[in-house]
């Protein structure tokens, strides 16, 4: 089995969290197995090689578990994308639409240097609003988003469309 | 100089964050270093195999960070401990104190197996509230806390207290 196809049999479904109609992707059982982890890691580092990344952002919360491991081990830095009011050190905050009202993520001003490549990590693309707020952060600090990688992709939502023409790589896509 | 005084170092002090009064120790610089961030986790590493950790835990959202990594340093497998309402399959809660009100904490019931060996990872022991929550719900799956490791400590609020007769230890501590 390819790395894409083990981690798709080891992602958990879980029917109607967090709340009724929605088919949950529990990516706890690839955490809990090293190999698994591994594997995913090993992937997320040959993309961000490919594309020459200088430094990894990684979204609050569970894209933090793959985005520092991958920067761990690529030898890079690693920037957090955090929900609002979370960060401490000036910031710039961009805010993206959900099913109902608004939410906001930050990153520190002094986070990117000017020219740098970023890859943006993190676990699932969904509608990409949050991956699509982010990118626009790390744009405005003049640095630039060279690859977008997902865990997972739910493809049917579309979210790609919001990333632009950020080349986006998903481990594991489902229709 | 050594890891501890570097990193003591890199860390920010960002004064009256969250709040007026408080002393916030921003760990973004420690992230941002490639060295710096692979000499912390390498300290974490050895704190594990030490005590023969078999899986690493890792408290939302900045353990995450830590913790993750870790686990892939050792080959073990990684638990998140979420904040309510975060885990989509079977959970177990436990609340604890904060200064106004209370939180609570969760694993999956499926997170640990009896008599298993566990590393518990965060960013920040302060009053020990979150990590000795999480001990309890770790204790409460038969698993057993052999480690609990912090990037920062601060001494003076005690949090040891909380975490009872399982072994602390921070790489950088504050009085």
């Amino acid at each position: 089995m390819n790395t894409s196809t083990q981690l798709r049999s080891a992602i958990r479904d879980i029917p109607d969290f967090p709340k009724p109609g929605i088919l949950f992707r529990d990516i706890t059982p690839v955490l809990a197995s090293a190999p698994l982890f591994r594997a995913a890691i090993a992937e997320f580092a040959n993309i961000c090689r490919e594309a020459n990344a200088e430094k990894i952002a990684g979204i609050d919360a569970r894209g933090f578990l793959f985005g520092a491991t991958v920067a761990y081990e690529l030898g890079l830095g690693f920037v957090p994308v955090r929900k609002k009011g979370k960060l401490p050190f000036h910031t710039i905050a961009q805010s993206y639409d959900l099913e109902y009202g608004s939410s906001e993520v930050e990153i520190h001003t002094d986070a990117f240097e000017k020219g740098e490549k970023i890859a943006l990590i993190d676990d699932l693309l969904a509608t990409g609003g949050t991956a699509g707020a982010a990118i626009k952060l790390i744009d405005q600090s003049g640095a630039h988003v060279v690859a977008a990688a997902f865990l997972i992709e739910l493809a049917d939502l579309g979210g790609r469309k919001a990333l632009g023409d950020v080349p986006v790589t998903a481990l594991v896509s489902y229709a």
